[in-house]
């Protein structure tokens, strides 16, 4: 659709597809002045996010607009949880080529709708603006944290235990896929694969739940080894862990039985959303208990050591060969 | 600069340019943490601001890059001075294409760094991506009010006072002087013009005096006459305004004599970033005593009435004939 009259007004945009993300909360105003206020809750404070998801680098221009929306919130939400937030509310900037039809932004802006509910978070503000260049997607996460325990990458400890949530390297596993067969055969052939890499389920009420039991969490958005070696550096400490006790899912398994070389996805490939964290070992039945409270799957993969290395082990004890350390966002 | 490889690295990017920018406030854990954190002085609450500045759109890719950088930040300082709100701190995402150049983002950061301690507000985080379009800055600046006094564009109440400060259309019409005579001639002819429209000046000392005096307000970004008009909506009045009492730089009255046409630009311009506000004509005084604290320059220009008409009269009481009536932002 190239057609620039059809391009809807900024007017039109705000009125009929963002306000009613803003509804609910007065302090928004509709959407329709300078600021928008937040009050924070009594011994909370507030936490910041921001990410962008340009189309061509972060999402395909033929994926589900309403799954953009949602991975484009839900990526966010996911930084609120590992800091062990409870996320509130969010800011839209929009860069629009004029090929987004207004169809496209309704379906988008449902694929918010369901995950405000979901989440139990509002739309506050943005800013929308045109572009010649690729679709570009900004958002801001705000959440709140109690006062002072906010869960940093610098905390984990020497001989703390590293956990990591659900399973490892899905969502770079299909984007692989998609690469090798197509979009259609992954989702065909894949879907649970697929959905991973389209859809990141944020760890969000098991992040607030580890506040005073996680000494250090990070999501995995880089990847498992980049992660994992980001709190190690923040923490100055090193980390062993067994290639055995990291979780990876049924079908992850298949092709991993396949193709010996997607192992470089599960150790490097980002996007998986997962937490990753430490703890001291006498949290061990704490956290077996949050996990089922939050029904998440939590495994221990391995524990943190003196030095800065992180270290992952064969079953045969030989070091794991990792040639794809992580994701670089260039 | 073409050179894929001289693109700078995420990591370097934000190690020696963004970091700096954050170093002075812990809750910003050097940019290196999933979210920031910033608390709320006692007794205030937070307050939100989100824009995007798109090259081509709202900026020249030829502009100097400190003063982008300083648009960007004060166009969103001056939403949070229209609100009454005093501001605090920012995040930042850019989408660079490559062919911007380390060198560039030094001074880009230079001009943030001469900001942050005039305006006493500091960087929490943010996003950096590649695009293969234009160069896309978003910010969402955050500020802290007096809970409850928040200043809406929806309180001005019929026979109330129009003030704005500053003088109007400079901007505008710096612009449109320099698709007439090119960015090289409006620096020389008219180095204040052209100053104008480059780099605004957010009303932010009196904005925040503003609370409890101001009734209503709205920074000037789509245009003097679209901006009144949104007061005047949100707040179901109407607006007398006499156009010799809008107040036009000498600079501006110069281009006004010659060409009667760039009255378009003083009513409909935008890009002033002056504020446009109510107040009860009890308050003239208060409002001619903080104007003066804060060294800001205050005009009335007219008073709001009953009805929904914005109408700016002529000398001879006839009605200006407007024919641009603001900013549309596609």
């Amino acid at each position: 659709m190239n057609d620039q009259r059809r391009h809807p007004s900024e007017f039109d945009l705000i009125e009929n597809i963002f306000a009613p993300l803003a509804k609910s909360y007065a302090g928004a105003a509709n959407l329709k002045d300078d600021c928008a206020i937040l009050s924070v809750s009594s011994g909370y404070e507030p936490l910041y996010t921001m990410d962008t998801l340009v189309e061509g680098v972060h999402f395909f221009g033929d994926d589900p607009p309403n799954l953009i929306a949602k991975k484009l919130l839900r990526v966010s939400l996911s930084d609120i949880a590992s800091s062990g937030g409870v996320p509130k509310a969010y800011l839209l900037a929009l860069s629009l080529p004029t090929t987004v039809s207004y169809e496209w932004l309704k379906v988008f802006a449902a694929g918010l709708t369901g995950d405000q509910k979901f989440y139990n978070v509002v739309l506050l503000g943005g800013d929308t603006t045109s572009t010649r260049g690729p679709l570009t997607l900004t958002l801001t996460a705000i959440g709140e944290v109690l006062e002072g325990k906010t869960v940093r990458r610098s905390g984990a400890l020497i001989g703390d235990d590293i956990y990591v949530t659900g399973t490892i390297g899905d969502a770079a596993i299909a984007l692989r896929l998609r690469d090798e067969i197509g979009a259609e055969s992954l989702r065909e052939q894949y879907p649970k694969l697929y959905e991973r890499y389209l859809l990141p389920q944020p760890r969000v009420e098991l992040g607030y739940l580890l506040v005073g039991l996680a000494t250090a969490c990070v999501d995995i958005s880089d990847g498992f080894h980049a992660d994992l070696k980001h709190i190690c550096d923040a923490s100055s400490v090193g980390a062993k862990v067994l290639k055995a006790n990291i979780p990876v899912s049924s079908l992850a398994k298949k092709v991993l039985t396949r193709q010996n070389k997607y192992w470089d996805s599960v150790f490097g490939g980002g996007d998986d959303y997962e937490l990753l964290f430490t703890s001291s070992p006498e949290n061990k039945e704490k956290i077996k208990k949050i996990a089922k409270e939050s029904g998440v799957f939590v495994s221990k993969v391995g524990c943190t050591v003196a030095g800065s290395k992180v270290s992952i082990f064969e079953p045969n004890g030989d070091l794991a060969r990792i040639t794809n350390s992580g994701w670089t966002h260039f």
